[in-house]
């Protein structure tokens, strides 16, 4: 199994002014991520606004995303909180060319931990594609107990977890008791506290925006230099909380047509922030140096 | 536009042993809940497994168990978290006969308040049913503000909410502001808070099962007998802890089951307790009265 | 034992302009306090800033208050997180002549449930006074489980607690084990569903000045009229809301002070609201009828 | 003003069987933990259960254990929820030869912010001592702002902040907006995350048992060798739940107690584990290696 990215953004996906998805943007988007120095991308991952997307339209975004990256990591989005309509998707991503899927804890049912593995482990069998699991039990309504991330990451293809849950001291559980299992930062404002601990990476939606800083971040983690990277997660943070201002994706979308890309508005029920908030937001990234020059 | 039921059972939904929906098992189930003391029931609800069932499947659901029960109210479970699908289910549900439409905020997206007023109100455009909002932030991942819920209630077709939200303060706000806008219990431990509070019903898990206890307390609360409506009140919290054992709907399917009733199992992610925690469920439920004799 | 009344106020402590208790001014608001409907008062309580005052402040202001008041019930707030200095304090409330002690959980040190048990023991068994626990989590870090309450409650003069958890299943299994053990609301916007669950009273804070319409409540819902009871209760919810806008004690000594009582200034930590948070909270209580009348 | 150290014990009061304070035992158990790698000791915090003991026995305590540590520090727990009291202590433990007071956000009283600023200025402007802030919400009721902090910073005397709020967003906007202010991580299991991002040192618990492996996890992080202080990190946890398992200071006491120290039964309403819980203690106790050996 091919190693998968450290640094990955959960991109947020394009449409045209009459609302279709936008191809040839998506595309453009995943390219500039890449030069940016992400190590790939997660398409229609909770940021691609996954539950408002048809299956077909997934399916064109994984495979044209993938074209576009060749080498580079795209992970799809497949998880929904139903485990059939999850494995069909599963096997559209696999045949559509994505390097492995993203299967989120199934929301809004709060299963059981018994539920939640037989969901995993139903896809996982699914799939020959590396799995990676998503622990958010702020959107969900449930969490991944340690136990049961470990019972998951004895299934041969599910390669690490993407983790949201905001609680450091479970995530040194899951580390010290399987410790090739990859941790994916799935808050920004944590990457900086998981990459300490040993984490591998981060599904970031900040990265949309300051992947250099991330990257440098990363490397200075990596290389033992903490007060580098201290003070990059420092300013990092300023970033993170002005991107989540309006929840997400509403702000980075809005961030992003800021900054000129041509992304379209949002699908409902996800709409922009009102006026005085992006405002908020903007003047906050102002401050920041990103990867894309801020229009005065 | 007609009155609604106070007393409507969340139904569970019947499968084959094979895995398919059960109609015939839906009629039956409707029609014995409401000759239990119901005023009628929601289908495809949360409790009935909304986001594991296909459009089709809705639609048989709802059409056959309005065809059943005729002039008790039928709800239908219509909402999702994409605005769009959750419209063409509306549409769906008024072709179907439905008497109503429940829309639950929309999960895991995490939309900001306009965007949960955006979502309301095209659904309720898109249709001439009665909608009943559902809030239920613990599932969801975030709930509306009590300036929300007034604004959905502005639109004429917007009757009630089902509110879950466990915060008596927020729904005294509600109440104080709206008067006509109809309140029914989503949490069944808050049925008898809210009632005394002038809460218009309950839209119940536990109904499945004390349907003529929940009537019997809503009598009792409307008769002003508050000793007698508190002392059904305490011991029906012990029959709701038991069913929410092992989550829902889960732990009530498993009731159902141990009943008698030939509901099948669960799809996937929900499954059954296991029997430890299924033979505690029962040996607390053989402790009370319910509505179907309990086998020893 | 004699009855302990049902609606009591945790009395603030006046001070002089030099900062010394003011106990003409104490005996002066307690009796005010009664005229208004309430059956007594609690001196010393958290909102009279036990942890401010001396022990020899303590029981001057037991013994005066006592003494003005007569047959009112006067309840001393004698606990504190120190066993020893606790039963101290018990045994000067009982030579004062108090009708009964207000024992909190001790706060800050996070005991454990067989040490609050212990606590309350060794109080119990130190006076023959009754003992009201108090069971406060918010404040003090660490609540009382069901359990701890049952064994408590088995203790001879443990006749009740005033309980503030917010957790209204928790106070239905208490009151379902032990009936004839009394609840009094410890959160003003709780009264009025513990009192329809069969609560005995409350011990609050903005009866300073809604006693009246307090009084009106727990007799409407004694009475069985629940549509007035649940009026009043939700015109209530904003009064206190704006009693607590600054937290307590420090917004309801605020407060009196705007309505003409000579209490002075609170000790540190306690200092007033500002202007304009003072200026909300008096905007919200001019639109409404208090026991006082609010000066333009 | 001298450097205060980085790895501090909050000490536990030894008592005798009497249940007097133990004051040569007290001084033993010091030098011992000076001796396995800490800085110095915080005297008659939390942990030494300051709120059950009097004026008198806190500063022999003190100066007790300052005569017999010397150069290294001794922090004397100052802070009570009374401003006036914590002003007295304040000049006693200057008096008594301490090097810094800890005092902490006021407890149970529920304080609003400008309360929380008042009551710390008035203790800094009453000694000459160095002052250490100490915000535990979950003990405390209610924590800091960043604000408040910040502001309190501003306070000449006012030099660090022993952080428990276990908020690291939080933290590093106080880092970032005061570097030179100093943070001791007040939650063992944060230490390695708040080193990390900058912050100077620790008050732990767990440094009464494993302070050679704090220290080396410590000179790790500054030396960016963060493999292996993660690695201590991640064991570390497992004694730190250990030891927090009946609470704190309960569980370290008999901790202490099982290792052969003679520091006496704690004061009610402290407790000491049962011995189902004691045992789960022990045998993960047993499975690292302590700065004491661990009898069989």
């Amino acid at each position: 199994m091919a190693e998968l990215g450290r640094l990955l953004t959960a991109m947020v996906t394009p449409y045209t002014d009459e609302g279709a998805v936008n191809l040839p943007m998506a595309r453009e988007l995943a390219r500039m991520l890449v030069e940016n120095g992400n190590d790939g991308v997660v398409v229609t991952g909770t940021t691609g606004e996954a539950p408002l997307l048809s299956d077909d339209e997934k399916y064109a975004l994984w495979s044209e995303v993938k074209q576009e990256l060749g080498g580079a990591t795209v992970v799809a989005g497949a998880g929904t909180n139903d485990t059939r309509h999850s494995i069909h998707l599963a096997k559209l991503a696999e045949r559509a060319g994505a390097d492995a899927i993203l299967a989120v804890v199934p929301y809004y049912l709060k299963p059981s931990q018994e539920g939640i593995y037989q969901h995993f482990r139903a896809i996982a069998e699914s799939t020959s594609l590396p799995v990676i699991l998503y622990n958010v039990p702020g959107r969900v309504g449930v969490g991944m107990t340690v136990e049961t991330i470990l019972r998951c990451a004895e299934l041969p293809n599910v390669v690490g977890n993407k983790e949201a849950n905001g609680d450091l001291r479970h995530t040194a559980a899951v580390m010290e008791a399987a410790p090739g299992f990859k941790i994916w930062s799935g808050n920004d404002n944590d990457n900086f506290h998981l990459w300490c601990m040993g984490a591998w990476g981060a599904i970031s939606v900040t990265a949309h925006i300051v992947a250099r800083q991330q990257r440098a971040m990363l490397e200075a983690v990596l290389g033992g230099r903490l007060a580098e990277a201290a003070a990059i997660h420092r300013a990092l943070c300023r970033v993170t909380d002005a991107c989540f201002l309006n929840g997400s994706p509403s702000t980075i979308r809005y961030v992003l047509r800021q900054l000129g890309f041509a992304i379209g508005a949002p699908r409902l029920p996800v709409v922009e922030p009102d006026e005085a908030v992006g405002a908020k937001v903007m003047a906050e990234l102002r401050r920041h140096r990103l990867d894309v020059p801020v229009p005065a």
